[in-house]
């Protein structure tokens, strides 16, 4: 029985072709069935779907009720059921979400990160659900290629990677981005959408700000978070 | 007679306080007049605007019709009508965008573009409206901060500043963004969210492309331009 998700399931759901197949080639072991709506028009995408799902033995059912229940978009036609995950982040630089509160935003953000380069997501809770289908949707899938964990306080995260060297990126700060240097293995830090960091972030990461004018009230998480991720990786002069 | 807005109308609405602000604030030049809920609470944001309406000559209204006629969303208690407007571009670098088709993402750009201190945008068309009360709101009122103006074709815009050099985004570029040397005046140029811009921008505007990964289908418009943006302004080493 489908119903409605939930942040307690055990599993999310894949909304979309584009998605559902960025599932089932980056993470088929999470894959539990794929939904197809009896409106969907067979092509290629739909052949090479149904392809790779017999190749990992993913039951294809045709079922209109489960778009009624999980997609609020007439245009949806696959959907995907995998098993929640989380993964052991690796040694290299990290982006670290302090209470992050936009599904929309989060799924942004990892997708720019991973169009990047990055291959680690650190999540600091409370937060938005990383597997709810709305954050799933906006990652583009990408959340499916990457290492994503979730941590209950920002002290576990600096236990468990003692020599990351971490930046932080909030208003109070005094040090510019473009006179910042980044140290390798790094952990970018951003706050919540509307309240930012904690000042206590500026006494243990070190605080740096965008440069930006006062014509507007301040760049919003996921520009702020794309310009550094980006300047973090290629450097200044 | 309040209607709901159409693009060939003479004038905008501005939805909720802190845009109606800005528009006061920075141009109220373009104000028609205020609308006021007889639902909003009575507080120091209020008697600011009141004493900005009085002082400048703008009638404000108390009328409940005219919200439900202009915002979707419950929590808007103030509303602004402006004239809408077109502001001579200034000789220093500019943003622009070619056919841009979705209103929040022209007004976020719009935003980031002020944020970063930019002072001009041309778009060329067609284009999605950039005074549709959706394109404000999401500009965050930066609108009223920006020197914007329509071009019906790329050579019009070219015609008027010969001077300024071109800078593409495109995904067939081979110029990486961290290579590029960007010479001032320039300009920055972005195309439509699905179809980027087409190829012949190749040959007279420095085709420049963001490094990323194949582990995304590819950054999107805003992402990219908030990239570009920042770094053209301060620079790579």
């Amino acid at each position: 029985m489908i119903k409605k998700y939930r942040h307690s399931d055990e599993f999310s759901y894949t909304l979309g072709m584009t998605i559902t197949m960025e599932a089932l080639i980056r993470r088929s072991d999470l894959m539990n069935c794929v939904y197809l709506s009896s409106d969907i028009k067979i092509n290629e995408n739909v052949e090479k779907l149904k392809t790779l799902c017999a190749k990992n033995d993913i039951k294809v059912f045709t079922n209109d009720k489960v778009f009624n229940v999980l997609s609020q978009k007439g245009n949806c036609f696959v959907i995907g059921v995998f098993k929640k995950f989380q993964t052991q982040l690796n040694d290299n630089s990290h982006i670290v979400l302090v209470n992050p509160s936009d599904a929309g935003n989060l799924g942004n953000i990892i997708r720019t990160a991973t169009g990047l380069g990055y291959e680690n997501v650190a999540i600091i809770k409370p937060t938005v659900d990383a597997f709810d289908p709305k954050t799933i949707r906006a990652s583009m899938g990408a959340i499916f290629n990457i290492n994503i964990r979730y941590y209950d306080t920002i002290e576990q995260y600096i236990n468990d990677f003692p020599n990351h060297k971490l930046y932080s990126f909030m208003l109070k700060a005094s040090k510019l981005l473009n006179e910042q240097t980044f140290e390798s293995p790094f952990s970018l830090v951003f706050g919540n959408e509307a309240s930012g960091l904690p000042d206590q972030y500026a006494e243990f990461a070190n605080p740096t700000i965008i440069p930006q004018t006062d014509k507007v009230d301040s760049l919003n998480l996921t520009t702020a978070s794309c310009i550094a991720m980006y300047v973090a990786k290629y450097g200044l002069k």
